[in-house]
């Protein structure tokens, strides 16, 4: 039997996993997943269960990672990893994050039908809270595992239930001590690699009209997730000299971004800027009130430290010259900030080799979105990761990955699997 | 008796009812006097009470504003009406409105010391709901009692209640079905006057160093309360070519009409432009989420018709550059408009003897803000107004006249009276 093959048999293992997974989350419209919480659980449990019945070891972290192990020929070579994320944004699609469980639990299937035992562990990864909309702090899972968390990430709560991530951690059966004094559960040492199976999240492939991607890189990023502009109250028939307009603060610092984001579009400098909550004060608002009080997040991201060290800078810039000029001043709030994830070169040349001799045909993109696989990255972990063509966007219930498509990228990645340590 | 004495007299009598109106309103920080609910109802009841006790004839009418009146020596002749608001923003200050509500009974009892009976009847009328946050439609008292309430305003429901302006007023003694029927108490035939004493709801008075002002005119506007529009939610992941940012349109939409304004102030046209609301979706929005909805209200004002007219159409035109450029829809909802207020001409040049006569330094301004005098002004009725110096802003708890600012406004409002009636 031939590897095409034998990835095309788990096409209704696949199609079957996707439905129990959009029944375990369906949330309408679309699917929430919510992380540490009951979305997510259910779609732990029924990932945990595909693992169990393909005969996978199983296992938990502190942080309540699921990890579904097939053992290797060398139970003590450094493992490969390929995981991805099982929680969702709020009324999210299906794929984001899951598909590239689903794919690593098929890819070991495959492998199992193709009669390959590996020369070392595969480790199938079902990883924790990766949307950091939920706790507005990054790759919460992958970092837990690695024991790269922040200091203080255990203290976010949750947007919508106010809850702490250490009560959420202990709820799910972790242990948030254990997470705070930083034992890890992956020592970096001890991993071959880390592949991971994305969802496209822009439509580059759809646009280029080809399955798969592999990727170049993982943007860094930083982040104000609660930035807050403060200026006066004032009665709307103040002079425009007077006033002190926080929202126009706002509106100023927002469209200055967006101008140095079509700057560097324009020199080909790949960046992205992103203002998601961006609001007056609804208790104080009003029609015929100046607003005092402006609200909003702010998350930059770059593939090149020194690009996005220049940002940082500009964004400092840029404020500096509002406040001067406005009489408001900027409160910037928690700053985020999360490494650059360089994908390993020897592991991206394979997979291009791989999809030269599977035919099938791949475009370069840099990853526009964060993943799990830039924490294993900023540890050393030698990384890839491979993309899905997917309709209409993600983070919204009306993603589109076609399963052929998937079968694809599975293809790929079970054929890097068996061409590195088959 | 002279008659800066008579009116110096009314200290006590003004402060002691500015104290009442602010225990009535008193709803920390500031006051609120809800139109058609509990808080305006005590302040008319107060200022009813002293009306009464300075022997004045008491009425109200179908929209439930109140009427005091000091009888003249003809009761046919056309009568001055000296009016101004009762209610107030939510937390706002203790003077807008209300302290022109006071002159008008400081002055009648200073003609009374003075022992001047007027050629005409002389009306001070405490009007209901000016403040247009609650019911989002403009000079709704005044233009009730001039029967020119615009179709369906009874409609409006108020912002925080949810229950209609009918029902408001149904609640406090009036009669929305008169309304409707356009039943007006007040014939503009039968007016020879209106005067409004108003604290002045910008700095000008403080920064030129003089207590009070006349007025040149008041701003016609052009408001929508609601707008909308309506681009693409997205995932943080998405390039900048596929994006259609909601918010990012809203910013630019506003960074605009601001340099339409600096433009404006610049060429010394005198107009203003709030955007009082101005958010993203509080239900979706969040950190990664491109927004793919923005809520804000606008309002535009200018002392001229051609340039109100002009700025209509530039906020046109703007909107269909951001549309077309951005790939979003503005969706404008109700429009509401105000004609100009023009005061007459012979009433500012009485006031600006009177208060030469007088020695008080006055300023000529425009006012900023909307007035119940512009109501008046559209039906034709002779309109005039003056401004007592106020520090802090208006709209806000931290309004401070001094009561002599405000009697030196009320001199000047009763030299008028004795000038011209007495």
């Amino acid at each position: 039997m031939d590897l095409r093959t034998a990835v095309a048999a788990q096409r209704t293992f696949s199609l079957s996993l996707f439905d129990q997974l959009r029944c375990d989350g369906l949330d309408e419209p679309g699917v929430s997943r919510d992380p540490y919480g009951p979305g997510e659980q259910r779609a732990h449990a029924t990932m945990e269960a595909a693992g169990r019945d393909l005969g996978l070891e199983i296992a938990h972290d502190t942080a309540a990672n699921l990890y579904m192990t097939l053992p290797g020929r060398d139970r003590s070579a450094p493992r490969v990893v390929i995981g991805s994320h099982l929680d969702s944004v709020p009324h999210g699609g299906n794929f984001d994050g899951a598909a590239g469980v689903v794919a690593g639990l098929a890819a070991v299937a495959a492998l199992q039908r193709l009669g390959v035992q590996p020369a070392c562990d595969i480790v199938v990864m079902g990883i924790r809270a990766e949307e950091s909309i939920w706790f507005q702090v990054s790759y919460i899972g992958s970092r837990g595992a690695l024991g790269t968390l922040p200091d203080r990430a255990l203290e976010a709560r949750r947007v919508d239930t106010g809850r702490s991530l250490a009560d959420h951690i202990r709820d799910c059966g972790g242990d948030p001590d254990a997470l705070l004094a930083r034992r890890r559960h992956l020592d970096p040492a001890s991993l071959r690699a880390y592949l991971e199976l994305h969802i496209e999240q822009a439509p580059s492939l759809v646009e280029a009209g080809r399955p798969v991607a592999i990727c170049t890189g993982i943007p860094g990023n930083f982040r104000y997730p609660d930035m807050r502009i403060e200026g006066s109250s004032d009665h709307v028939g103040l002079p425009r000299r007077f006033r002190r307009d926080a929202a126009l603060a706002g509106a100023e610092f927002a469209t200055a971004l967006d101008a140095v984001w079509a700057d560097h579009e324009m020199r080909g400098i790949p960046m992205a800027c992103t203002i998601g909550r961006f609001h007056t004060d609804a208790g104080a608002h009003g029609l015929t009130i100046v607003p005092g009080t402006f609200h909003l997040s702010l998350d930059v991201r770059a593939y090149d430290a020194a690009v996005l060290a220049a940002l940082d800078r500009q964004v400092d810039a840029i404020i500096a010259g509002i406040e001067q000029r406005r009489g408001v001043r900027f409160h910037r709030g928690t700053k985020a900030q999360a490494a650059i994830g360089l994908v390993d070169p020897a592991i991206r040349a394979r997979l291009c080799a791989m999809a030269k001799f599977l035919d099938i045909s791949v475009l370069d993109i840099g990853s526009p979105a964060s993943h799990d696989a830039a924490a294993f990255s900023a540890c050393g972990v030698p990384m890839g990761m491979i993309f899905v063509r997917n309709e209409n966007g993600s983070h919204n219930p009306h993603e589109a990955m076609r399963i052929d498509d998937f079968l694809s990228g599975t293809s790929l990645l079970t054929a890097w699997l068996v061409d590195a340590i088959g």
